[in-house]
């Protein structure tokens, strides 16, 4: 399974295909709607993202709500495309207009310009922006179709914004309850993160923050110990670093498991009564030799602030070389509730092609039928 | 460009093929074997790394030290592989002693038996086993000389052996001065580090650390902010990701740029003075929009405790269904300088691929020449 | 580069996503109207052809023409999908209409029932159908016209119509001749295919027939005789043969040089006088070794006759076991002009896929300068 | 499931890395071996095969004869590098001695010079050589056996040398019947035809011929129609083509599809009067749309002859810019047995690689009950 984007953030829309989805699944535009939406939303977020809306239109691969077994291609269309057609049509367009030279920190724009050898950072960022994701939830959604047609459910909540971090440990079940706001799960915490987010603000500048993942109902088995890159920490890890702004991603303890000894990070097996064995910790985060051993999967990812500062940074307008303030292209002060959509979509999406290499199957019944099987 | 490998721990060697690169590059045994004389030796280690003294064979693709382009095969001997041909040899052994059915925790052992359907743990851990690294540092090193060639240096230092952290910011030329007992760069807490590795030891515990690699000369312009799964930071964390005991990486301030505002995070622009620009700072990592920028590449890895302790974890026989104790196939400490080898052999590979396939060319000359032309 | 396409016969449209074409390209959506209509075209098509009239919307990838380095998405619309909507619509349908269950043989319908779990053969033939060979050719023209920047030209011929073969040798010259009736180059031949195409129309039977592809311009040293699956015959015959209908590929002499003696088979090699070298025979078709020779590459393809017959052939309907007659879908006698614009499609797609794989280069500027200095 | 390949022709030896396989399969050194003694010998080979007596060597993924579901290593010693290290060793030899620098037409000796900036075409050729086919023999065998798990058998016989051509049509069954001598199926022809080998030695030229290969047992639904580069019939011809010295291929009828009509070319169906449908014919050769249709696969492919030939061919010496006699590196008039038994292996390799892709699974049991339970 593979699924292949494309799409300019001011251009016609954002198009996805997925290649390798099996025939008979389900398709509910009504739930990837939902995730769009909440892509969208967010405390945090600035003016454009009210007129977004986003919906998918489903191209191929599906009729009447089931898949196929083609590839399934999807549209999130660009709603203010009319306002940009005369700068950004592909059919011709006048391109000495919304030219951005000004180079903003943080950005593809500066690295872009020299690879793709661009005098307008315009033709860089028009794809380098998290705009992307937007197909990338689409694609995301219909892969997490999938996966909870085998049990398997995958969801995240949002750690921290900037400073102010949630420590407590939760498990799949407690998940549920984060919230539509900033996607915490400890309101205290989030009002204190607003105020963060408000401070913040006021001074023209942004937020990042920390974001989990878990994964529930997957069987242990999938990902492999044989073959570097066929592991799963490094596919699933490979897959969150690919979203924007992400910086850095850990398994389990992660990081912290550098810093303790061996006897407090390996999680101990024991007998179960039944014939099987469980586990009193899951440190691991579900993952060991690159396979998963039946716990939760638990990923974390930490998102930079925005690069766009509305106090502005300082740069280098490329097209005279001198000093200039970088220019905001938007106004968010922070988008960690969109980045937590995006990075559950990635995850889906990885982890659909994960389990559908290991099963193979053209339908879904094959599936299934395999996935039950299993160890 | 690819890099295959094949080998289990006991068996008769571990083996590689790097496809892809170009002809006209010279191979240096002598660099590779002092990488593997690194990746066998530092502070923590037990006593059989002492009989390992690996070697690399070349076996194919080279001729009088030099690469035809033509597939490179490689070879690491298990210099023990005579004690264990009577239990491992491919073409018939004895497969009913050796046997190892009290799973070890943090190993792949249990979910490896479940996913191979395997009663024999040995028949998952000798695949599983770190020992596959050591034909990852031989191609690696290859690699490192095709970017050598180019300009390009990669090295990595320990930053911390378990709660023993090294605070301090270090630029490229610094780490060459790194130590060859566990890859710290300040001795006073190397110092320390040891005496933590001791106090594991007599405790019959383990520990991990945190290790950070520098690339230094690369280019503005590789890796890609047009495709997600050419994003230079998802490539190169999920290489380092794909690595033995790794549970987090992180690009330049990491998870640390989660908890700041935007304006201590991004690197601001400034002309030189020359028509060039400069910055001020690299907390970015030298990676914006999944493309490097110029700047020092800084990756970071965490390595978790070896999860094999004198002192035995609780575990289950599979056998049996019994509980265990987890019995130590190896009795290292901490192989944290191991570690760093292997990773600065997993960075130079992948680099060399993203490198390669921008470039492309079928000799190293027209590589370089390529490469002197870029931005 | 990577073309991905999507898409049913009767759904909205077909869609493809070009990965990998540097910036900086022209994009002549005339250019490709034309090869759309020529696909669209040929003695010997039926009527709903003539309702077509295929055009290529872009929608992503490129501004004011011009590419900008990111993936390319092109669609052409399904242009009697209003007709289908109420049967094929992905947001909801009536499936039980439309319904074909006289599986066709020639066709997937049978065997791709067995593989996707299908009762109706209607959800397989919409994506097994050469309709989707449209977006083949969008996406084939584009890449050709990065091939002509180079200086590299791709042109075909129709061979034979049925049992009319035309047996003089050409080379690419003389290629631009070719007619826009059924392709061949030969005017009595081509009367001679079109009365052929007569009599098989009155039989209610259908014809395929020869194709034959020249490729000009390409310099040696593409492909590679290193590794197995980067041989540029394997690579360009398994991209023809993979359009719908072809039966067999063969470069150069192809099957005739199996029943010749080598001395009537190589290409022997002469000096020019000026340092170079000639040869006076082409039968190597171009490629030796895997690897193109600077000669023109010679391709030939056969097409099997469409399975499509008016007057039916003998089957099963599936729904109730029992004896049927294949009904037609449509009814077309020959597509033999149509399968020769899809083999050039094809053929630009991989072969810029090959050119682009050994020169790299993100910009135009750059790989027509790394092909400029290549041998 | 992959097999990379590496090794030269007068180096240490050929090697090849399986990743992919299951594990639970158990490889049979002694099939390896007779496939590596048929491709050594047969009817007009020179005095070099004599010495060869190929062996493989497993070197790892294999325990006790059982795969691990690790990657497999599998080498073929040069049983004359002893005589050839000095000239090839990768640690340091003469390359001065044993160079070729009167470019073979047919070979890749020009075409790779210049390719990889070569001045001595031993360079080139030592890998080009089919002396790699051995390893592929020797990797393609592993992958039978998992094919016959399933009970699917592959087999082919030579059809034609030079001109001798043998027309009659041949099922399955009758396949093993082949000579050992040049792998004809009727006596009487075979006899023609090393006639004509002996004439053509006299005449020191050489001779190729037409090869066939049936697949018996595979069921339908392998391959796809729904996207282009997994179509069964691109794939298995992309296969076969990428094998040394092939010029054509086909499927079925093939060529010959192309001169009749549909209703003499399409295969109709037929209710078996069990619920089941037959054919009377299979000139579709086993393949539909892509996908295999439950009949045997029949695919042909055509064999240049040698293009090293004892009376010498016209070329240039690229040392020197003057006209030349290529040498005979080797002394073959016909080596079609070797190619028929590479061409299986090729197969083999090939479609292990389909239906591992579809069925998915770590285990050989898992395998076997998901090919059990297929359509």
């Amino acid at each position: 399974m593979r699924i292949t984007t494309a799409g300019e953030s001011h251009g016609k829309g954002l198009y996805a295909i997925i290649e390798g989805m099996p025939a008979g699944l389900t398709v509910d535009p009504a739930a990837i709607g939902a995730a769009l939406a909440r892509r969208a939303g967010g405390y945090g977020r600035g003016a454009r993202m009210r007129i977004e809306q986003d919906e998918v239109e489903l191209l191929s691969g599906v009729r009447d709500l089931v898949t196929l077994g083609s590839p399934i291609a999807v549209a999130v269309k660009n709603r203010d495309y009319e306002n940009w057609r005369e700068f950004m049509a592909p059919e011709g367009c006048d391109t000495s207009s919304r030219r951005l030279t000004c180079v903003r920190p943080g950005h593809a724009d500066l690295a872009g310009m020299k690879k793709f050898g661009q005098t307008d950072a315009r033709n860089v960022l028009e794809r380098a922006s998290a705009r992307e994701t937007a197909v990338r939830v689409a694609a995301g959604e219909i892969c997490r179709g999938l996966l909870e047609e085998l049990g398997i459910y995958v969801l995240g909540f949002v750690r921290a914004v900037g400073p102010v971090c949630d420590r407590r440990e939760y498990v799949f079940s407690e998940l549920a309850a984060r919230s539509d706001v900033l996607g915490m799960l400890d309101p205290a915490l989030e009002a204190q993160a607003m105020a963060e987010i408000d401070a913040c603000k006021g001074a023209g500048d942004t937020l990042g923050g920390v974001l989990e993942l878990h994964v529930w109902g997957l069987k242990a088995g999938f990902g492999s110990c044989m073959t570097y890159d066929k592991k799963l920490d490094a596919r699933l890890c490979g897959a969150l670093m690919s979203v924007q702004a992400i910086k850095g991603v850990e398994v389990g303890l992660g990081f912290s498991a550098a810093a303790l000894r061996g006897s407090l990070v390996h999680d101990e097996i024991f007998p179960d009564g039944t014939g099987g064995v469980y586990r009193k910790t899951n440190r691991a985060g579900g993952i060991e030799g690159g396979i998963s051993n039946g716990e939760e999967i638990v990923l974390r990812a930490a998102m930079k602030p925005i690069p766009t500062l509305m106090r502005g940074l300082q740069t280098v307008d490329a097209a005279t070389g001198l000093s200039a303030s970088a220019a905001p292209e938007r106004s968010d002060v922070c988008a960690i509730l969109a980045c937590e959509t995006v990075l559950e979509a990635a995850l889906c999406g990885e982890l659909c092609a994960v389990v559908l290499e290991q099963l193979g199957g053209d339908t879904l019944a094959a599936v299934k039928e395999r996935y039950g099987r299993s160890a």
